[in-house]
């Protein structure tokens, strides 16, 4: 059913087009490019998911808006270096500004113009540095430069970070890709992550939503740096019908459904394993606890605890920590019964170690770049997964002079 | 009213002697005591706060039931080193063991004595090594050795923490002493921290569990180092009575209250000072929320955020992280009228720097080993307090490898 297809992230459905340029938005005179736009031949469908951060970026308040009006949506600007947060009034009309410049200057209305930021907060966005860039940036449109659109967006990021799919439905291919940036203040309920997801799928902007919503409580919401949520998160899926395939929700509702999970799966893992300073990935899995959400709860907790992230970074199968650490989560279980997996090693059983000659074998699971831990509660059929990463002394590094 | 006493910690108030010993509870030949007696000549009122992690150590279920019972107590033993937590029925029996032992030696009732433990999780407790230093620490029982035993309960802690105060009641003088250790997992709603705290007061049961809870909540419950919360956080509170000074509800409480909040708040902060790798304490004080429950959630959201404690660490006055933190807090308020404060300085009004010249004085400020950040969020009259460090490499070098 699914197809995967190498490269071009956002402009490989058909009908869409980015580019990149350097406009030295954080004015260090960095020497790669950290402004981007897409643009879509046909207006699209929108549905987009934003942080639930009380203080929210102009960029976010501007786009809830185009949101809210039902706009189409036919070209987004990026940029990193400046998150044009905590900014006032000065922010969003900032947003205006740079909105009707490339609506004027791509023959569109400003509300069809969607903007985001993501970088320093409370520090003027530079928007002269922007509307010089207008003629770059739309000259510069190609199909095959999703990459170099995924490359200008990234911040603290050390990989780039893009994929698309091939849907086969009954009535035909639908294609979806899509990039991502994101490393620190990921966590529950977003982060400083921008996601941009385009497709060529024919679908009504109310199921469009329904897809996203579904997708992000499984793939965005499970992920977790380090357990902040910025004022700037925001994934934005457009759609623009140039397959012809229709998807409604009794028609390839879930071929679709799977593909834009399968994106956003692989995007959200990307986010983990490049987690700042992060030097490996693990997956946290709570089963059977009372519900789902105390396995959330649980799994949240664990993925969170600077105490189990800092024992993945020291490679210590100290499962005595995801024991307190999963009794610390509010879920109700009784830990005499718990059992905890490394991989697929049964290393804790009845709340205690089975041999104490396995820990060197956690170990080992412990060196590997990704690895799962299961924690069976034995307390109902609850069940969650998050992505978190281990917590080393680059994070340090990286977030006690982000600025300088 | 309150006079400060230097030294003594829980041998300061009458008829309180203490011992320790060494007794290579972790097995790796370390030269200092890890064990520690208390011991009072007149059995005493108890009152006790326990962790609310499921998952709680034997000697927490062990204290739980005496304290349910209702017991007096004589003595406490104490050991780091080992925490004998998910040790399942065994480590309550060695709890028993223990008790009767020194029960013995003591000749007293096993049900006088209490237990504590902090150390490595999951590891059974050495049990046959704490008897055999029975007589040694009943005979080294001695009313100036409160700092040897405050010395013996440290696990990662770089210093000793006790204190005693005296309170001038209007019918008498009441000494209370006390000591913790707890440097990492100190979160919200308690740590790996144990405390014992040691008065002559006379006092019933019932008004020393009420002042030690009203105690708690505005001491212990809002130190953060790193937002866990372990399986053998205990707050233990001995009165023997020996002052002969009275304390009702009616009588001498808020004068009791005083100097238990006195002591307690001192060893909440030493705690945050010495968090693992802390070079500094931050006092985060919430001011004018919707109600002191938000106002509670906001601090300790910005106080566990680790994007504001490694900002807190390289010393960079990035207020949009406060902001930021405020606003992922769920408390509700405007961020276009918030004003924050670097101790009395105003560095940010309406959600945004006043003036970006301010930044070097910020700077200047975290510099400094303690200082206070107050955020105004102009919704309402609550009010919190959080006590907070930096986080700095040297956590994660501490806990990457805690176990070797």
């Amino acid at each position: 059913m699914l197809g995967k297809v190498s490269y071009g992230g956002v402009t490989t459905p058909a009908g869409f087009r980015a580019s990149s340029a350097n406009g030295d938005i954080k004015g260090k005179k960095a020497e790669r490019d950290d402004c981007g736009l897409i643009y879509s031949d046909v207006p699209c469908e929108m549905a987009a998911v934003f942080t639930s951060n009380v203080v929210k970026a102009a960029p976010v308040l501007y786009d809830m808006e185009v949101l809210n009006k039902g706009c189409k949506v036919s070209a987004v600007f990026a940029n990193s270096g400046n998150a044009n947060a905590c900014t006032g009034a000065e922010g969003l009309k900032n947003c205006q500004k740079i909105a009707e410049v490339f609506a004027q200057g791509l023959n569109i209305k400003s509300e069809n113009v969607l903007i985001a930021s993501t970088g320093v907060i409370g520090v003027p966005l530079p928007v002269e540095k922007i509307i010089d860039l207008k003629d770059v940036l739309i000259d510069g449109l190609a199909d095959d430069n999703g990459i170099n659109f995924a490359k200008a967006i990234i911040t603290t990021d050390t990989t780039v970070k893009e994929t698309a799919v091939c849907v086969e439905t009954k009535s035909g291919i639908i294609t979806i890709g899509g990039c991502t940036k994101g490393a620190g203040m990921i966590s529950p309920n977003l982060a400083t992550m921008l996601t941009f997801i385009t497709t060529d799928a024919l679908i009504d902007k109310k199921i469009l939503q329904k897809a996203l919503n579904e997708c992000t409580e499984l793939t965005f919401n499970r992920v977790t740096v380090d357990g902040d949520m910025s004022t700037n998160d925001t994934v934005i899926l457009l759609a623009n019908g140039m397959s012809g395939t229709k998807v409604t929700e009794n028609e390839n509702y879930e071929d679709f459904k799977a593909g834009l999970l399968d994106i956003m799966d692989y995007l959200a893992r990307q986010i983990a394993l490049d987690g700042e300073g992060a030097t490996r990935m693990i997956t946290v899995e709570v089963k059977n606890a009372a519900n789902n959400e105390e396995a959330r709860l649980c799994a949240s907790k664990i993925a969170n605890s600077p105490l189990v992230k800092t024992m993945f970074a020291g490679c210590d199968p100290n499962w005595g920590r995801l024991m307190s650490s999963a009794g610390a989560s509010g879920a109700k279980f009784n830990p005499d019964i718990t059992d905890i997996y490394f991989n697929d090693m049964h290393y804790v059983a009845g709340g205690k170690i089975i041999d104490y000659a396995l820990e060197e074998k956690a170990y080992n699971i412990m060196k590997e770049m990704q690895y799962t831990i299961t924690i069976d509660l034995h307390a109902g059929s609850g069940y969650a997964k998050f992505y978190t990463c281990d917590l080393t002394q680059d994070y340090i590094k990286i977030n006690a002079d982000y600025r300088s």
